[in-house]
């Protein structure tokens, strides 16, 4: 085991962090939130000093293989999230450190669960820090430390099947660190274009700075109490709703797109399923709840937002879908559960393991009753082969056996079936709002510390696509070889 | 495909029902039940008749597929369902058509769910017939089909493999047709044996005879209102929790004892997993239940009961859990989950499907951290090889979607979370009690036509392990080759 490299990775993470922590802390300035600018400062050192112990010199065997950037990713996550909880606690915005450490991993994990009530008496630095997170969290900071190193592309590729979210990334992913920087770019327009649409809205600066921040890392933090209901203008709903769909869709086929390849584009299948998912659970939702509107136009418009905040795992709040009929509460439930695509910011299952997995079943029937017939999977115009097919598989079953298991430790901890469902699932797929007692109150409190700690671990679980997590944990890891 | 054969086994199939009718006919005339005879004639005959215009003629071309035995075997199970109802529907036991076949196939099942409030006042042969259904569906009615029939090697295996509940069978089972006489003498006997240590209790014959079929189908029907809580015996009470054990080991593991590989059966890994989930179980809900019961050995005489009744998806009432502490429900929960031993009569996903699950996360979870290294996986002393490993998972991600679509399909019709999950995993894994409004009624009568349908089709899909029937309503099935 390569430590030195995993130590120089991390320590590499944290650097990034304590410069990502500069600008929240000139947001108090400029407010002047003269209370909150000692605790940035700190943080900022703290972070800074770690990253100098743990070595900024690039060590001389700089040879890194999966084990290492799997070790070093799931690791440095948990680390920023311990760094990026300081300035929440040290401030006082929350007094509690677990709630501030589960605060942090919910934003960089772009989970957007929360543990705060009300949020707007916060001063605007702490705001702005807790919506940057979602948008750091997004790409991954794993994405900007492979730009601001200098790794060779083996190493790259390592990292990036780590970080970058769903399992057909690897055939259409950028390979080399200027690809990257185009992704990068094109996370930044978007996010700057959504930022400018809602400024039209007479939204001021900071709130559609950090509204499109959190959408961009289909987080769901805002900086109301009511969440988007609290512009109460159908203008900035259309807009959110479809920057929701926007950051659910396959960052790589944005990047097809500037390079002129639409005919990929169109053709995706991936892209397809979701644009019909979200319009037909648009249609359904909106007639199914045109009744408590009065209005089909108004419930149209509601059913999408709600529909492109769950699909995308964004999870933004604003649409008072407890009133809606049971037909509703249960698509929001399947949307809880599929995600958007694969090589987006939202989490969840993604789509694409969902089509694949449909597609192997109905394989193996039909290879039970042919058992001499050679039988294939197409997905995206391209035959599958043997072990894709077999990781998905073991993907799907180790999601399901971790959240039937984390399911049942919850509610073994005291919460009732729906809440600790809910709650699991909706950690697990990085989505934000749960039903039950979470649902009814909004926000995570009735979990002790050992609860929140749990649930902070399935949020990065989730956010890591499992197994990295899990191979940090598993002792086989760390035995010499 | 070979319809005729098909129309052949199917014949033979209600051909063997009508026969086995005349039993609980025969009780009926012993209790003077003259009312239920005619009924019991009437039902005799529509099977017999339809046998016979099914074809009892062996066809010349005799050659069956894999697709031939899976849609036999599924059409088969549906249409003896139906046959099976007949008693109950014409002898006004159960007025509705519906619900009869929902308590048949329940019964053929082994699941145990049932429609009705009290048992006590129905007259004896109808009651022997619901017992006996899941006697008969506890080995499974192709298993005396294949007694009775005289095919060859080939053919019977592919009927195994469709019919023998669990995924190790192919290597210990029984591969020709005097193996399968002495399996069924092994399930004969042991019910004998059990009925005998009843009676000792001072049961009566025919509650002895009735719990004793209930018990080796896993089934979970009683012919009292109170279930086993009935007797109010701490004897009977360990009499059934202990065959309820014994019912959820691997059958083959009996053959091996009576032709002497004790060691094989020692080293069992599934069987041992199996007795230390039940002493774990046992002792934990034993002692956290103590205080209830105000005494340590009655807390884990019913926790025993509790726990064998459950893990063997019996489903046995007369034990008041549903007043047992949080961590209880819990347990029962998981167990709910797990099922027992592959190649038992069991339900549920079975423990060496779990098992096998957890080596492979074990073991992708390393893969990807040591891309190089060549990784095996050994289960009962003998490495997986690729073909299963893949079908496991399959399997696991199709129970798993099944159970997700299906919980939501049922809470789309209106029940809530706790009651759809619960109903849901308890029909598909053939355990019979569940949570929520069916807990607190102890019956399925919540549920509408349409959903007492669609959970009758659950229960088959976890009987036949999944596959036959997504076989049997897949579209390329029918299409001509």
């Amino acid at each position: 085991m390569n430590y030195k490299m995993i130590r120089y990775i991390i320590g590499m993470i944290l650097m990034a962090e304590s410069a990502f922590m500069v600008l929240p802390m000139l947001v108090s300035v400029i407010y002047g939130e003269y209370e909150v600018i000692m605790p940035f400062v700190y943080s900022i050192a703290a972070a800074f000093c770690t990253a100098s112990i743990f070595g900024l010199k690039k060590p001389k065997y700089d040879l890194v293989f999966a084990r290492e950037s799997y070790i070093a990713v799931a690791a440095g996550w948990i680390l920023v999230s311990v760094f990026g909880a300081m300035p929440f606690y040290l401030s006082g915005a929350i007094p509690s450190l677990i709630d501030a450490v589960f605060e942090t991993v919910s934003g960089f994990t772009t989970t957007g669960a929360t543990i705060l009530e009300t949020v707007e008496h916060l001063p605007k630095g702490i705001l702005f820090w807790r919506a940057f997170t979602h948008w750091i969290g997004g790409m991954g900071i794993i994405m900007f430390l492979m730009m601001l190193t200098q790794m060779s592309e083996g190493h790259t590729l390592y990292i990036m099947r780590a970080e970058v979210p769903g399992p057909s990334v690897g055939k259409i992913a950028p390979k080399s660190s200027s690809n990257a920087h185009i992704l990068y770019g094109i996370y930044t327009g978007l996010t700057i274009l959504e930022a400018v649409l809602l400024l039209f809205s007479g939204m001021g600066v900071f709130d559609a700075v950090t509204t499109a921040m959190s959408t961009a890392g289909t987080g769901g933090f805002s900086v109301r109490d009511a969440g988007i209901a609290a512009y109460n203008s159908a203008y900035v709903e259309w807009v959110v709703a479809i920057f929701m769909l926007i950051f659910g869709v396959n960052f790589n086929l944005y990047f097809l797109m500037l390079i002129g390849k639409f005919k990929i584009v169109f053709k995706s299948e991936e892209l397809r399923v979701f644009l019909a998912m979200v319009a037909v659970c648009t249609v359904v939702m909106g007639v199914n709840s045109a009744e408590y509107y009065g209005d089909l136009g108004v419930a149209i418009r509601k059913a999408f937002f709600q529909t492109t905040a769950t699909i995308s795992t964004t999870g933004f709040g604003g649409v008072e879908f407890m009133n809606w009929p049971m037909l509703c509460h249960s698509i929001i439930l399947i949307l809880l559960f599929t995600g958007a695509c694969a090589g987006s910011t939202a989490g969840g299952i993604k789509l694409s393991r969902i089509i694949m997995t449909f597609k192997m079943l109905r394989k193996e029937s039909h290879r039970l009753a042919h058992p001499h017939e050679v039988t294939t999977i197409k997905f995206e115009g391209k035959f599958v082969d043997k072990e894709t097919r077999s990781f998905i598989m073991v993907y799907m079953s180790a999601f399901f056996v971790i959240l039937a298991v984390s399911s049942i430790t919850v509610m073994v901890m005291g919460h009732d079936y729906e809440t600790a469902f809910s709650a699991v699932l909706s950690c697990l797929n990085n989505v934000g709002p749960a039903l039950g007692d979470v649902g009814h109150s909004g926000v995570y409190n009735m979990f002790n510390g050992a609860e929140k700690l749990f649930l902070s671990l399935l949020m990065l679980t989730g956010r890591l696509e499992i197994f990295p997590i899990l191979i940090l944990f598993m002792p086989s890891t760390w035995r010499r070889h």
